[in-house]
C-alpha cells in the first residue's frame, strides 16, 4: 500500500499484458486496469498504478493477457441441451427428423431456463461476457442470463409458425415485447428484434418489425443468406434474393445484424457496407452444416462490421468464442487465399468490439477504456503448451484455448476465478441437465 | 478382488465408454481394457472384467471415453520453439524473412533436443502418443522422444540445401541413416525416409531414396502438392506436376506418406488410391498459410488412407491433434458441401488407425485390440461444457478439446495422470524454453 496514493479503487488487475482492442493493435506489457462501481476507471502501466491508486483488492496476473470480455453475437443458448443430439446429417433431415420434433416435444419455459443456464456456465468459463440470444421463451432466457451474471441482448423472436411458445407472428412479438417491458430496468439486459429468417417471416411481419425497430430503437437480429437453398427459395417466392427483400422492407440499416451472411454477391456486400449493417460470422456452424464458406475477409475489407458468433450448441457443438476466433482467423486465410487475412488483432476485435458495435453497445463494452463496464477476461499464456510466447495477440488467437481462461469479470463482478465458476450461481444445474438428458434420449 | 478371478493383469482401465476404432463405428459402454507387459490383453465389458481378471492396479474412469492414442502423422516437433514467432505473413516472406534466418542462426543439436521435448510435453498432454517427425538433427529428436516416452517415427531428412546440420543431400542421408543405426534397438522408435519436398530434392536424391526405401523397408514421408505455386514451379522445371515426377521416380507406393496433398486432380487422387499411398491432412496449417482447401473427403471416398497431422507449431500454432480432428471434420463438410462428410467415427479413425497404417504400424498401434501396444487416451466427457452427452463419438470430435484429456498411457506407461504430466521426465524444460525465447527475441 502506498501512503502517497490518492485515488481509491475497488479492484486493481495487474496483468502481464493488456490488449485494450481500442486503440487497435496494442498489446501493452505490464499494465493494470482499475475498477470502481463495476466500471473501468483507468488503464495504466502497473508501476504507475501502484503509485497512484489505493485498491481494496489487487489481482496479480503475471503470465496472463487481459482483454475485454468476449461478445458472442449469435447464439441459441438453450439449445445447449441438444448438444450432440444429432450430427453428420443433411440439414433438412437434421431439422425435420431430430431438432424440430425434439423442440416440439421438450422446449418449454423450464427447458429454456435450464438450457440457458447451462450455456451461461459454458460461456463464462470460456470468457464470453455478453451474448446475443435468439430462441423461444425469451423471458426464461432473460431470467437465466440475469441470474448467471452474463450480459445479454435477448431476442424478441418472431416467426410465422406456431410453437409451444406462441401461436402467430403477432403473438411472438407481443410476448417478446412483454418480456422487454418486464426486464427493461435491468442494466445488464438489452433486447433485439429477432425475426428468425427471411424464409420463416412474412413481409407483413417484417414491416411491423421495421416499424418497431425505429420506434423502440432496437437492433434487428436475423439469419440471412445462410444457405444457397434459402436464396433459391426467395427468388422463386419473392422474385428477389433475401437481402434485397429486406432492403425493400426497410430493414437494411445500421440496426441490421445479419447472421451467417455466407452467400453474398459483391453488390450485397456493398449494400451492407453502405448502410452500416453488421454481419455475424459463425464459422463452426457454417462448416458443420455445410452451409458454405463465408467470405468474411471480403466483407471486412469493404468496411462491413464483422462480429463472431457460436450459433447454438446443436450445430457447433461448443459455445467457445475463443475457438471461433481462431477458426475465423484461419478460415479467412484459407478462403481468401491470403495468409494476411484477418490478422490476430483484427480477429480479437471481431470477437469483442465489433460485437458490441453490432448490438449498439459500443459505448458500454467491447474494449478496455475508462468509463466502459468492467467486462474483462484473463487468459493464462504461461502454460507449457503455450511456451514460448513472442506475441500475446498471436498466442491469444492461434495458440490459446478456452481452457486457458482463468478469470472473468462482468460489470466488475468476479464470475470465473482460477478457471472455475465463482459463487453458487450454478448450484443444482448438473442435476437439471441430467434430467433433460434422460428425457431426451 | 474376486477370489474366482483367474488371469492376472497389471492394469485394468474401467471406462464409461471405449471407442476401439477397429472394429469401426463402435462406442462400447462400460467396457474395460486390460494391460500386461505394455500390451492390451483384453477389451471386455467391465462387469466381465471384474469377474475374470485380477489386476494389480485399477483405474476407474466413470465419465470418460477411452480411445487409442492419437497419431500425429506430420510434425516438425522442434519448431515448437518458433511458436508464434511470426504470423499473418505471406508464405515466402514468412520463410525468407523470419523462419529460415532464425533456423540458420539457432537450430542446433540442443535446439532440436529442447524443442522436441517441449513438443512431446504438449503432445502427451493432448493425447498424442505417436508422432511422425521431420526436422534437422533427427538424432537429437530421437533422444527427446525416447526420454519423453512418446512413440515416434523419426524422419531421415534429406534436401539439397546445406544447413547447420548437413552439407548435401548425401550428407543428410548418411547422418540420418547413422541415427537409425544408433537407435535401431529401441522398440518405441521407428524411421521414415523424409525427403523434404519435390521442390527441395533432386531426381538423383529421390532415386537414392526410392532404393533405400525398398532396401530398408521404410516409409517415405514428404510434403507434396501443398501449394499451387509448387505445382507451377514443377511444371516449369520438370515438365510434369510433382506427383507425376514422384511416380516416374518410383516413389508412389504404399510406402508414400504424402503430406498436405492440397492441390490434386482427379487422376492424382486415383493414383494415390490405386497405389495404396497415404495422405496426411494438416487442416490448421493449410488454412493458416493459405495453402488452399484440401479435398480430404474426396480422397477418403476414393479409398485413400487419410491421416491427420498438426504440422509444426510455427504454422499452426498448436500440436493439438484432437483440435485437428474437429477442424478436419468441420472443414470436410464445408469444402465438400455435404454435412455427412467425415462423420465422427471416421474422423477418429483418421486421427488414430489411419496414421498407424501410414507409418506401417497398424499391427502395433492405432486401435484398442488385444495384442496391440497399450497406447491409450482417456477424455473426460463429464464436465459442464460437455453436458449433456448423447453420443461419446460425436462429443469427442465436435465438443471435447484437449484440455479434457486426463490420462495417457504409452506402451502401458502412465504418461499423463489427472491432466498433468506424470513423473519428472520434463524437469528443467521450462527454463530451457525460456532461454531459447530470450535468444530468439
Amino acid at each position: 500500500m502506498n501512503p502517497a496514493a490518492t485515488e481509491s479503487v475497488e479492484l486493481l488487475i495487474e496483468a502481464r499484458w493488456v490488449i485494450p482492442v481500442h486503440p487497435a493493435g496494442l498489446a501493452l506489457a505490464d499494465h493494470s486496469v482499475a475498477v470502481r462501481d463495476g466500471r473501468i476507471v483507468a488503464l495504466l502501466p502497473t508501476a504507475e498504478a501502484r503509485q497512484a491508486l489505493r485498491p481494496q483488492q489487487t489481482v496479480q496476473l503475471d503470465t496472463h493477457v487481459l482483454l475485454p470480455g468476449l461478445v458472442n453475437t449469435h447464439t441459441h443458448a438453450a439449445m445447449s441441451l441438444f448438444r450432440g443430439y444429432a450430427d453428420d446429417m443433411p440439414l433438412m433431415r437434421w431439422l425435420q427428423e431430430k431438432i424440430w420434433p425434439a423442440e416440439m416435444e421438450h422446449v418449454s419455459e423450464d427447458f429454456v431456463y435450464d438450457g440457458t443456464r447451462l450455456a451461461c456456465a459454458e460461456m463464462l468459463l470460456g470468457g464470453i461476457t455478453c451474448a446475443n440470444e435468439m430462441y423461444f421463451f425469451p423471458g426464461a432466457a432473460a431470467r437465466a442470463f440475469l441470474e448467471s451474471g452474463l450480459r445479454a441482448s435477448v431476442g424478441i423472436i418472431a416467426l410465422e409458425f406456431p410453437s409451444r411458445y406462441a401461436s402467430s407472428a403477432d403473438d411472438y412479438l407481443a410476448r417478446g415485447l412483454a418480456v422487454r417491458d418486464r426486464f427493461r430496468d435491468e442494466p445488464s439486459l438489452g433486447f433485439c428484434l429477432a425475426p428468425h429468417a427471411p424464409y420463416t417471416v412474412s413481409n407483413r411481419t417484417f414491416e411491423r418489425i421495421a416499424g418497431l425497430a425505429e420506434e423502440l430503437d432496437l437492433p434487428v437480429h436475423l439469419h440471412v443468406h445462410e444457405t444457397a437453398e434459402e436464396i433459391r427459395q426467395s427468388l422463386a417466392e419473392h422474385g428477389v434474393r433475401p437481402l434485397e427483400r429486406l432492403r425493400q422492407l426497410g430493414l437494411v440499416s445500421p440496426r441490421l445484424i445479419a447472421v451467417h451472411a455466407v452467400h453474398l454477391e459483391e453488390a450485397e456486400i456493398d449494400l451492407l457496407s453502405r448502410e452500416g449493417a453488421s454481419a455475424v460470422h459463425c464459422p463452426s456452424s457454417n462448416l458443420k452444416l455445410a452451409s458454405g464458406l463465408a467470405r468474411m475477409e471480403r466483407l471486412r475489407s469493404r468496411g462491413v462490421n464483422v462480429a463472431l458468433g457460436t450459433d447454438g450448441a446443436a450445430s457447433n457443438n461448443r459455445l467457445d468464442l475463443l475457438g471461433e476466433m481462431r477458426l475465423a482467423a484461419l478460415l479467412a486465410k484459407g478462403v481468401s487465399g491470403s495468409p494476411e487475412a484477418l490478422p490476430a488483432h483484427a480477429a480479437i476485435a471481431a470477437a469483442t468490439l465489433n460485437g458490441a458495435r453490432a448490438l449498439g453497445l459500443e459505448a458500454q463494452i467491447g474494449s478496455i477504456e475508462a468509463g466502459k463496464a468492467a467486462d474483462l477476461v484473463a487468459v493464462d499464456l504461461g502454460t507449457l503448451p503455450l511456451a514460448p510466447c513472442y506475441d500475446p495477440a498471436s498466442h491469444l488467437v492461434y495458440a490459446a484455448e478456452r481452457s486457458n481462461v482463468t478469470e472473468v469479470w462482468v460489470g466488475g463482478i468476479h464470475r470465473v476465478s482460477g478457471g472455475r465458476l465463482a459463487g453458487d450461481v450454478f448450484e443444482g444445474l448438473e442435476s437439471k441437465v441430467c434430467m433433460w438428458q434422460n428425457r431426451l434420449v
